[in-house]
């Protein structure tokens, strides 16, 4: 319970911490990104995802199979957030009635890859007719000593993985009509889960990590107030996805500006003490495949300070009650 | 994957199976109630049970906070098949636009009491706008010797807990506009997961179990398919739940076959070695308050055969996409 307050502004937290408050001692472990339950030498991870059409995705714009991929990947990511290893995925599936049978296969293929590209399972689900299409993924992972959202400490570098606002780049330009730049539909479509460079992090002696779902602005607010510190980020710092320059411009956004404030990304930001090895931090970046940016520092205080040019920028992630 | 393959007849079952067929290796022990993690020195059961607004409940049959319940305690009800012990569940809820937040907390009120009426908290969850209301709980047991659908054998004997119908019948007032036996109508809205019983059973050397989620037609054709054996059960025998005969009057069925075709009792069916002492057998409903009474025996061959005054019945269980 105690992580479990420690959200972020927003509407959709809100909702989170009222429910929480009265769930009181019923409730355990909520609020980060995974539970943890006891298991042996270590520990599982649970998380839950949920996907809904017309909230988080559009048949038109997504293959069935991306649907699924998606919705698992989202999932997967909390646990790549944690340090954990994937040990396997439920799905439950709301099918809108008149699908073809086909049509529920293509999409727990997609499911089935992404767990599959992480060394993960399919270990069950549910079916069950629906206004829309609806994925519903729980992930469960293995993992020693788990990495929270509440460890960084002032001093620490502020890092994130790949690069942001493809996802972003990629949905607005959908819901003009456009065709995304091909690298950022990608982005959009089939995000990759962080969890081998999660691992590597965790054993490299990150204090804090958390995945990039609500965007930069948003996720850094939680990390923020469940480490009861302050995350500096100097924008002009952050690394720019596929597309973002061109959909940046034609809202009169800087780059990095729309990036922080686009959801989906599934990459890290996680935080590392000063000292570091900066070389330890590029082998590690090597090995997985996936480019890690210091763009800030954790700082005394609360709250996320996005700077751009030495001017402080208002950012929000996004939300769905918002 | 064998027990995936080992289900019953029907639609949905029908795409389970197809699903199965293309994850292939991805996919692992689908298919049983529970799908088990090694877990230091037992083994976790996760299940996850997939509730949506039109398919599976109304708003104007049931309050938010019966809705929850209903929900939790369907999933639940598939650990105390495994004879597992709660651990907590974790619960996603798609909420209609425009739903007030105490909403979604009196629908949480109910998913968080019914874990707490069997030991478990609740450890996570996520909310999402959504076209109707929708609930997908996740539940995770733990257990030393799961009980599986699959232990029958020619010559145990056949038991059901509880008394059977009363959610049908409920059911089937409320959708013509009546008012429901109140009694049934309680065993409708707050069913009561039978884990106390299960892990009792357990210990008392029960060869195979299942929840009576589908109906008793349809969950022993679950429990005969993964055992390859048949099941013969004495319709006359099965214990019959408030409001049914009533109920089956209307439609000109026999009590016990109107019963028999119900779904969602969350009773559990399961069979014991006809060595089993009957005293012991009592001495678990007493323990547990919940009456359990033997209906019929495992016979060689395969499939469920329901007899009621001598004579064979069809019974289906209820299918979302038949």
């Amino acid at each position: 319970m105690r992580s479990a307050l420690a959200l972020g502004p927003g509407a959709e937290f809100d909702r989170i911490r009222s429910i929480l408050g009265r769930l009181g001692e019923r409730a355990a472990g909520v609020g980060g990104d995974c539970a943890l339950i006891p298991a042996g030498d270590g520990q599982l991870a649970v998380s839950v995802d949920l996907s809904v059409e017309g909230t988080h995705f559009r048949t038109e714009w997504l293959s069935l199979e991306e649907i699924g991929w998606r919705a698992a990947a989202g999932a997967l990511s909390d646990l790549a957030a944690a340090g954990a290893e994937a040990v396997g995925i439920l799905a439950s599936i709301g099918v809108p009635r008149g699908a073809p049978a086909s049509a529920v296969t293509t999409l727990m293929d997609g499911v089935g890859a992404a767990a599959a590209s992480v060394g993960g399972v399919v270990l069950g689900g549910d079916l069950a007719a629906a206004p829309t299409w609806l994925v519903d993924v729980t992930v469960i992972g293995r993992v020693e000593v788990p990495v929270t959202r509440g460890g960084a400490r002032p001093g620490d570098g502020v890092w994130v993985s790949g690069r942001l606002g493809a996802a972003r780049a990629a949905l607005d330009a959908l819901v003009r009509g456009a065709t995304p730049d091909p690298e950022a539909r990608e982005a959009f479509a089939k995000p990759r889960p962080r969890l081998g460079l999660g691992r590597a992090l965790s054993r490299l002696g990150v204090t804090a990590m958390i995945d990039l779902s609500d965007g930069l602005g948003g996720d850094a607010g939680h990390l923020a107030a469940a480490s009861a510190c302050a995350i500096e980020i100097d924008l002009g710092l952050v690394p720019i996805g596929p597309g973002v320059v061109e959909e940046a411009a034609r809202r009169s956004d800087p780059p990095a500006v729309y990036a922080a404030a686009g959801g989906e990304d599934y990459e890290l930001l996680f935080t590392l003490p000063e000292a570091a090895s900066l070389e330890r931090v590029r082998a590690v970046a090597t090995a997985t495949g996936v480019p890690v940016t210091r763009i800030g520092r954790v700082g005394e205080g609360g709250g996320v300070h996005l700077r751009l040019d030495g001017r402080e920028q208002e950012i929000h992630g996004f939300d769905h009650f918002a």
